[in-house]
């Protein structure tokens, strides 16, 4: 995608040329009154916008190179590992090297969880190998692994209802499936099952929890996740099973037969690790106390090399606070700041446990995150932004009239309703009142990979990550160079 | 696709009553010259052939069935273990209640592998795990594993052109990817180097052998495969990488970096072990002494359920032959053999360790070959049927005429030249003699799971599984109740 004005412009890009500035030089201009003379009217904000929208759009940024070396140099990025480690390092060296300020690591103390050696079988009435993941934070079997009858749930509603006592010495099995959709919302139905099935199975007796995996794929891959801790600790082993294997058990028991299933993982705890977050930022030339913060997480799970989830999330917010940086003669008013967050996967949802990097970076920058003016996340994968969501404030202004005048020619249309949580990672400081806005992705093949070790970088459709940049860059550049309020107004102003 | 009609043939099968029996009564009759006070004229063979044909596509034969419980109740079923056997157990019970003639078990003698515990690992740069697949009858590693720097072939010509010595302490990767195609080309030109790579490799001082999976998807599921004997056993051990795997190696090796990688396998060989192939007949009415050989392979890989390699090969011979047993009043002249061989994936492709159930077969009933009138082998997945190749015998014969005018309607369009080898467990027939044809599949899908655990039942599309089955057995009808000589004619009568 190429031409030679890029290429000129990339060889020049120590002396702040880009690829924007030579195709603002190069274009044909826009015909208006003043004289030819005269000195070119600077462009507007707006054109701005889709200028650095079509630089991403044709591929004139740093997201594939990024994703590619993230997540080859460091693969899987485990919370507390040293690939972790690492590749915050990597990142934070790289984020120097393009030019960004401020550029610092954060570390904050976690304990890891560590997959272990893990396997399953069916064992009556005949042998055949399960493929299993076990979810995040379960506890170890024994050493000589559990063995039990599968007690089959069609829902986790149908467990919940099973009398106190009536799964002791069983493994129950959660078997709903999730509902493939564009917005994600099967998985929000479907993942209550994972976060708290193993407490709702160890309240009955079971030995373990076994669920089919929450995902959309038919492959002989589980999706693991994490678990909800019970008094500072997920009660049974827990595993997912990948959906071929649900099917076999599902079969197997309607054919008649009880169905035995041995399960065995050595996972375990870490204490007094350490995750940590990389901030970085583009000072704003007015108002550079102000922050328009862009939000992704640079850990990952174990077994994909963490591409969709989230290594694409941070090559996004990272290429596209880029490519502003990178504009000439434009800094914008606000500061625009690019956080790479730490421990996201296996935080435990809810405090005192809860996600290890959103809540540090809420903590340590509690004085600031009134002026942190606006917050989004990207974490949902590399398919196309569709929609995007603005707070209510701003929702019928000039504001929102300008971003999707610059965004609609891209497919993104407004969300129906307003941005109120937005992601792991920045939602503790969206819950201390920053506003927050969503661009909306496409998330029909997300969960076919995601949480799997399927989450490499050959599932990255690069023509939808460029248009991901294209929609971040033009609408933080329009929220960061305004004086835009977005937080709510008070009534009577309405 | 049940109907109230299809249900009472269901109903009354014990009568023999069927589907086609009852469709051939209610059927609008084709108008004729005869009166109509006269015995109806009994249906001619292309019309009972097109009935076959019919009801298969309705989805009225046994495939499903049959391959949804083969699979389910025995999973895996590796040539010589317990779960080969229980399922050629149930299949010659499944057979016999059916009401096929002659239904038995042939035992033969193998040498059986056995996959053990495995893993791998990017050691060096930074330590990432690798899935891996050891292949079929690659010797264990030491029990420490095995360590060594990888040196990339991008082609398995690349490797066999490395000076002797080269390798020495080293691994070899070979990392040519399969191309996709229809009828499978794309493999033929890919399997050479899984077959010979570990001997290619071993002579250079290699200490183990990797290739990228020979398949077609880009899932973290290796594909597995037999590699070739020198000597009486294959010389390194040898794995196949997942494809995004090998991709990850290729691209870290690219950023510089030299790739260590460490590999384990405890696989073993269990010798005196059996394995056996099921013979079931449809008796033939004028030539029960002439044989239409059906062939599919009862074993599987053992990391899948062996779902499309090849239960839907069993069952569609098996829903075939069934139909035409069903016939009510018609019996083909010659008898319809079905055999599900035994032992065809982990056996050495070349004598004196080939393709155990082919060869057990073909020695076993070398009596009876030349009055094997024809052979076909269904082991290419689940996909549609789009051509047939029949012998050069009959190629422009009416025979031919007449086939194609039931089978075209269903997609079937006459090959561009005529049946050779057809498969693994024919061709030791075929080898000695016996014609061919071979109805070739849509392979374009087969090589994203071929030899994967991900050769699940969920895979199997079960509207082109019955049109597998309305070719089988309108052709096989078609063929069975003639006269028609398939061998080739001494040249003067051409």
């Amino acid at each position: 995608m190429l031409n030679s004005p890029v290429i000129l412009a990339r060889a020049a890009r120590c002396c702040a040329l880009t690829a924007v500035a030579l195709s603002l030089l190069t274009q044909p201009r826009i015909a208006c009154a003043a004289p030819r003379s005269a000195e070119p009217a600077p462009p507007t904000d707006e054109q701005i916008a889709a200028q650095l929208r079509d630089a991403a759009l044709a591929g004139e940024d740093l997201a594939w190179d990024w994703v590619s070396e993230l997540t080859t140099r460091f693969g899987p990025r485990p919370a507390g590992s040293d690939n972790e480690r690492q590749a915050a390092e990597w990142a934070a060296a790289r984020l120097k090297a393009l030019g960004f300020a401020n550029v610092h690591i954060e570390t904050f103390p976690i304990t890891a969880w560590v997959r272990g050696a893990e396997s399953a079988q069916i064992v009556a009435p005949l042998t055949q190998p399960l493929v299993v993941a076990a979810l995040g934070e379960s506890p170890p079997t024994p050493a000589a692994g559990l063995e039990g009858e599968v007690v089959i749930f069609p829902t986790f509603a149908d467990l919940k209802e099973a009398p106190p006592a009536s799964l002791t010495g069983k493994i129950a099995f959660v078997a709903a499936r999730m509902v493939r959709t564009q917005d994600g919302a099967g998985y929000g139905a479907a993942v209550a099952a994972r976060s708290d099935g193993p407490a709702e199975a160890a309240k009955r007796g079971a030995i373990a929890f076994v669920l089919r995996s929450v995902g959309t794929d038919s492959n002989r891959i589980a999706h693991t996740g994490t678990t909800v801790y019970v008094d500072g600790r997920v009660p049974v082993p827990a595993f997912a099973l990948a959906a071929p294997d649900a099917d076999q058990i599902e079969r197997l028991a309607a054919l008649g037969d009880k169905v035995h299933i041995r399960l065995y993982s050595s996972a375990s705890y870490i204490q007094g690790a350490h995750s940590q977050n990389v901030v970085a930022d583009v000072p704003g030339r007015l108002h550079p106390e102000e922050y328009v913060l862009l939000g992704a997480h640079l850990d990952s799970w174990d077994q994909g090399t963490g591409a969709i989830d989230d290594g694409t999330g941070t090559a996004i917010i990272a290429a596209a606070a880029n490519l502003i940086l990178d504009l000439p003669h434009r800094v914008p008013r606000r500061t625009v700041r690019v956080v790479l967050f730490g421990s996201e996967e296996v935080a435990q949802p809810v405090a005192p446990f809860g996600a290890f990097g959103g809540h540090s970076y809420a903590d340590g920058h509690k004085a600031e995150l009134a002026r942190h003016v606006l917050a989004g996340e990207s974490d949902f994968g590399t398919d196309r932004v569709y929609s995007l969501a603005l707070p209510a404030a701003v929702a019928k202004s000039d504001f929102a009239t300008t971003v999707f005048r610059v965004l609609q020619p891209i497919g993104v249309l407004a969300a129906r309703s307003a941005a109120r949580n937005v992601g792991t990672d920045v939602d503790p400081a969206v819950e201390a009142g920053v506003p927050a806005f969503a661009l909306l992705q496409d998330g029909s093949r997300y969960f076919d990979i995601h949480h799997t070790a399927d989450d490499t970088l050959d599932k990255v459709d690069r023509e939808q990550l460029d248009q991901n940049v294209a929609a971040w860059a033009a609408l933080v550049w329009l929220a960061a160079d305004s004086e835009v309020d977005f937080r709510p107004k008070a009534p009577a102003h309405e």
